[in-house]
């Protein structure tokens, strides 16, 4: 793919492929993997080739694609060859091995995972936030954890309005964040507590069927879980702005792929919910959804498949100078994700 | 029932039922009621006698209790005669028609819902927060709305320690809390789900199954639900404090019967994890489970008919002064709504 010209100038000689993209996704065969296909066949990208990527297990399983089929293939240090991009969505320990190898042989590598989102030398992007990023990359470009992602998009315009002193937040996640797995397990679980059966979890560590659960990642720091940390660390390098605080609380709740958000944020001026609603309104990638006549929220059904995140419920909190509450629902896999990772490929390649 | 002595002298001459005290309950049939009935079973109460009132659709129908049986009689203005305490969880309406008959009658009621809880005259009561409150009644008492209940429980203490300035909290409630139908509608409607059927809803207004939606209580002052003003209110009427502050971002969850609350809150002083630890361990009706090495914190599942708010999560927020966050979850059908009610008529005779 020839890149023709880029409106704002910055992103000149990022990538200079001389034909159709040529794309790799590893991990093709999991959730946010199929959810890239889908959302790759939807693109106007120019697409030279596509090769999908798995464990042993699932090679030679075919994805549907475009009216033809694409044949799994198992990962190795050789999958790259022929590539252009390589877009890791297989877990930050396959990232961990296979990125480098990628890297090596001049393969752009856009990962979906947590694995380098915070080195330094890695832009940390979202398309509609900090494009610019790109610019610096050394091989490696980090899409955002789902929940930061899904955070920020509304959050943004907001930001560069007034500025974002800190964000309390509690989160509502869906099991599509634990992987396609972790989703028919909730099905299935569900099914067995609805029928009077038994059931034996293998993927998550508690009951599922109507429960929830504190995010099942490592603890960190100070008893905050690490998907919570994320949120915090991920906005400061996003925004460029160490001076944000987030505290969050993430939570598991039994919702098959949409994330919601309820977040309280304080800023440095005066926002009147008039003014914020005016400005959402216009905020790429985000839909309000507000409709008080009919009691009509943004809720995980509106968004779930949706590119847009939804949000709604935008009201001043009377309780502290210069707040405002939200309620923001996106799609985990797509936003949250895989659109979010086709985005960036989308904007290094501008055509 | 002769009331003998009380502990700490401001409760004589508040009841004094010359027998054991005779029971009305009003909305027997519905998630509430049945659980009053099963909490007075396993109550130390001297119970003269129970009589269950429902509308004339319910009359005839059988409830169990102790081994036998008590018929459900339609409830008219004449329900209470013979009764020296009506528990009233017929909703709204039916407390503000028929409570006044009670009342006029010499029956004092308890309410579980929110007719009177606002009402200057009515003390709103938590009987570990705030028994005193109870010898002002004028022949009314309220429950507090379930939602402050579980919050507040756990904060009271450490509220009587530093004193609390400003919650933010974000609900995750159950289908409980819209009461039985509803709770059969959240299986109904996540089996037809799983099974690909069709379902049509009658109790909830939104889709439930998989799904989650801001609570559907009526929208009041500056986009609040009346839910989330609740909250607000509430706490300062039980806390006897107008300065205190709290923001609310009320949700329903696809959960049967427990809810689930993360709060952020500011302490007019320094206030540490451990004190707040050790002050939460002794807290009355409050269990702290926090297991770390096994990533275990409260769930809805642990709390389900049980009769303890469990909180967990103590945390410092490292973005704010003096501010820590905590998770709670408690039985919605109990400690939010049953327990409480029979626990305030326990407190009123103390025997």
């Amino acid at each position: 793919m020839e890149i023709s010209s880029f409106q704002d100038g910055f992103l000149e000689d990022v990538l200079t492929f001389k034909s159709s993209v040529r794309v790799g996704i590893i991990g093709a065969t999991g959730a946010v993997g199929l959810e890239i296909l889908s959302v790759l066949e939807k693109s106007q990208l120019s697409l030279g080739s596509v090769h999908c990527f798995a464990s042993a297990r699932s090679a030679g399983s075919q994805l549907p694609f475009k009216g033809e089929s694409i044949a799994v293939e198992t990962l190795s240090s050789q999958s790259f060859q022929g590539l252009d991009v390589a877009l890791f969505c297989a877990g930050k320990k396959v990232s961990l091995e296979f990125a480098p190898h990628a890297v090596s042989q001049g393969v752009l590598v856009i990962d979906a995972g947590s694995a380098f989102r915070m080195d330094p030398t890695v832009p940390l992007v979202i398309p509609e936030i900090n494009p610019q990023a790109l610019k610096n990359h050394q091989g490696i470009i980090a899409s955002p954890n789902c929940s930061t992602t899904i955070m920020l998009l509304p959050l943004f315009p907001l930001h560069q309005k007034v500025g974002i002193k800190r964000i309390v937040v509690a989160t509502y996640q869906a099991a599509s964040g634990a992987g396609k797995l972790a989703m028919e397990e909730l099905k299935k679980e569900t099914h067995a507590f609805l029928e009077g059966g038994t059931f034996k979890r293998t993927v998550l560590p508690h009951p599922y069927a109507f429960n929830l659960f504190v995010h099942n990642s490592p603890l960190g720091e100070g008893g905050y879980v690490e998907e919570e940390l994320k949120m915090l660390h991920e906005t400061r390098k996003i925004l460029s702005d160490d001076s944000i605080h987030v505290n969050a609380t993430c939570v598991r709740v039994p919702i098959l792929r949409a994330h919601s958000e309820a977040l309280n944020v304080s800023f440095h001026g005066p926002l009147s919910r008039a003014d914020a609603y005016s400005i959402l309104k216009e905020a790429p990638g985000v839909k309000v959804l507000e409709d008080f006549e009919n009691h009509r929220f943004p809720m995980p059904t509106d968004a779930s498949c949706h590119s847009s995140v939804f949000c709604g419920r935008i009201r001043e909190d009377f309780s502290e100078k210069n707040t405002l509450g939200l309620w923001v629902v996106g799609d985990q896999l797509l936003k949250g994700a895989a659109l979010n990772v086709v985005q960036i490929l989308e904007t290094l390649l501008k055509f």
